[in-house]
C-alpha cells in the first residue's frame, strides 16, 4: 500500500479509537509501522494528516455516491433522489465530524465544505444536463443550479454553523424543493425526496 | 461613550494604522485611555475584541443598508437593487478583511458570514413579502428565497473560500438572477442589477 494511504488509514483508526486528539506524530508512525522521519516526508505535521484524512473521507463518499447513481436506471429526478439518499446514508465517523466542528478547526471545516460543494456540484450538473436532454427539466444554468443547491446544503444547513431545530430545518428543505421545481420547470411535489417524501416519478 | 464601544473604536483605529496584529492588550488599553484590568472586564482577550469588532462592523453596514432601503420609494425590485448597491458600496477596512481571511481566523470568518446571512435575510424577506403583497412577485417561501440568495452571496461568492475569476463570478451572478426571476415569477431581465445591468423597473 501507498505509504501516504497507510498513514491516513492509521489516522482513521486513531479517530475510531478516540485517540486522534492525544496521539503524537511518533504514535502515528509507530502504529503505522514506519519511521517517524518518513512520516515527515509526507506530512509536515499531525494537523496536515488530519486535514488530508478529512478531505479523503468526503471524497470517498462522493465517489461512491456518484458510482451508485451512474449504475442506476431511471430519469434525472430518480437519479437526484438516489444521490441525496446515497450521500445521506454515508457514514462519517462521529469523532471526525466533532473534530471538524471545533472552532480551532474552522479552516479545515471550511475547506472540506468547499470541496464537497465542488465535487458534488459536478455530479448534480451532469444529472441536470441529462435531465434537460431527456426533457425532464428546463434550465439555462444547470451548473448554477447545482452550485446553489450545494451552497444551501453545505453552508445554510450545516448544523455546526446554523443550529436549526427540526422544524426550521424542514422548512428550509421545503423551500429548496420549491426552488428546484420552479427553476428546473419540474412538476410540483417532484422534489419531495429532499425532505423525505418519496414520490416515485413516472420514468 | 460606552466603554465597550470605546475599546472597539480603539481596535478599529489600530486596524487602520496597521498595528492590529502586533498590539498587546496593554497597548489597546493605553490607547483607549482605560485601565488594563477594566479591559479584561469586557473582553477576555485581544481575539475577543477583534471578533466583536468584526461582527459590529458588518452589523453597522447592514443597519445602514436597511435604512437606505426603508427610506426609498419604488417597488420591491427597486428596493432589492438598492439594497445590493448600498451593501456593495459599504466600506470594510482592507486590513479587517485580510484578517478575516487568514486560516487561523476561519472560525470568526464563518461566524461573521453566518451573521451577515441572518441579518440581511431578514431585510430581503421583508422586501420580498412586500413585493408579493404589491403583486411584483409570487413565491411561497419569501424567507427561504432570502436565505438561499444570501447563502450564495456569503459562501459560494466569498473570494476567500472560492477564488473565482471575473468570468466565473459573473456566470454565478447570472445564474442567481435567473433563479430569482423564475422562483419569484419576475420578468426576465428584472434581476440584471445583480450583475451590473441596471434595468429600471416600471413602478
Amino acid at each position: 500500500m501507498d505509504k501516504k494511504e497507510l498513514i491516513l488509514n492509521t489516522m482513521r483508526e486513531l479517530f475510531k479509537e478516540g485517540k486522534a486528539g492525544t496521539a503524537s506524530v511518533s504514535d502515528i508512525a509507530k502504529k503505522a509501522g514506519i519511521a517517524k522521519g518518513l512520516m515527515y516526508y509526507y506530512f509536515r505535521s499531525k494537523e496536515e494528516v488530519m486535514d488530508a484524512l478529512v478531505l479523503r473521507e468526503y471524497e470517498d463518499i462522493i465517489v461512491a455516491s456518484n458510482e451508485t447513481v451512474e449504475k442506476s436506471g431511471g430519469n434525472a429526478l430518480d437519479k437526484l433522489a438516489l444521490l441525496v439518499k446515497s450521500y445521506r446514508s454515508a457514514y462519517v465517523d462521529e469523532s471526525l465530524d466533532e473534530y471538524l466542528h471545533m472552532p480551532q478547526n474552522a479552516a479545515i471545516h471550511q475547506k472540506s465544505l468547499a470541496q464537497i460543494l465542488s465535487s458534488l456540484s459536478k455530479v448534480v450538473t451532469r444529472i441536470v444536463e441529462a435531465g434537460i436532454a431527456e426533457g425532464t427539466f428546463t434550465c439555462r444554468y444547470p451548473g448554477g443550479y447545482a452550485e446553489i443547491v450545494m451552497s444551501v446544503l453545505t453552508f445554510l444547513l450545516d448544523p455546526g454553523i446554523f443550529p436549526w431545530n427540526e422544524e426550521e430545518y424542514l422548512i428550509r428543505l421545503k423551500a429548496l424543493a420549491d426552488m428546484s421545481e420552479k427553476w428546473l420547470g419540474a412538476p410540483e411535489g417532484s422534489f419531495g425526496f429532499l425532505f423525505g417524501v418519496q414520490t416515485r416519478s413516472r420514468s
